[in-house]
């Protein structure tokens, strides 16, 4: 983006900035996840956080497609929130020795995570119906379907895991 | 937070880092959306904004009665999250000279703002409620509320704004 310049003229050049986003977002979390796994103590959280690895890694293909449908490029833009979000993740865990306390703190955050994306990936389906890409929108509702589905089942996890904690 | 320590050692110290962290984060929202109430054009979505601006006031001094309730002083902590999301609202804001294409990344950025929100209450509202403290919870639970109402509204905004930015 040019530092003078508006580059973002029409609808179509927010949906593409906006694809550009989430496609950075998708890859720093393939990125993060793995350590998440690491950290995680719960074989249950463990095994949710390695099974939204390969989904998110599906995510990043999904939307190298509509990139593709919409005949673009793929390419990423920083995205700083995402970077925040992760890099806030990393300073809190960093704070916890104690395991079920570090899980309810990665949980936290993984659902934070999740937040984002939902907001962005809701954006984008409301964005692409309007320009008549319901083609594209198809696509994106897939990932947005996967990435409730993590929120609620992180959610399910917690339920157990803090109140033990918290005894 | 000490940088070698690990200074959350139970599920209450990570309540109240919580707390400080959306403390912080709600205090920059009241920060960033008079320059949102600025650039919007749509005067329902100047209006929305105005509105919001006014609760979020009030969740400012919501968070400053639980932490009175829990006994603790109200603090911050520099929540980076919030940081990279109203940096990249700027950021794509800065970007796009069309007022309707504005509204629309405006709406997002908020709606962004909102969701950040609604997954840190959610979680202060579980901890809460698995450490004893429904006092705490109840309140909590308002606050919650009125950011899933205002991303309602900005959905509803959104629906009728970027069908008219697209044509």
């Amino acid at each position: 983006m040019g530092l003078f310049s508006k580059d973002i003229k029409t609808m179509d050049d927010l949906f593409v900035y906006q694809l550009q986003d989430i496609y950075y977002a998708e890859k720093r979390i393939v990125g993060a996840l793995p350590d998440m796994v690491a950290k995680a103590s719960s074989p249950q959280l463990k095994s949710a956080f390695e099974s939204h690895l390969g989904e998110t890694r599906n995510h990043v293909q999904r939307l190298e497609r509509v990139f593709q449908m919409h005949g673009t490029k793929p390419e990423s833009v920083t995205c700083p929130a995402i970077d925040g979000i992760i890099d806030e993740a990393d300073d809190v865990a960093g704070e916890v020795a104690d395991k079920t306390v570090l899980d309810a703190a990665l949980i936290a955050a993984a659902q934070a995570v999740e937040h984002y994306e939902m907001t962005r990936y809701g954006s984008l389906i409301a964005w692409a119906k309007a320009l008549g890409r319901n083609d594209c929108a198809q696509v994106l509702q897939e990932t947005l379907a996967e990435e409730k589905a993590a929120d609620n089942k992180l959610t399910a996890i917690s339920e157990g895991g803090v109140k033990r904690a918290a005894a």
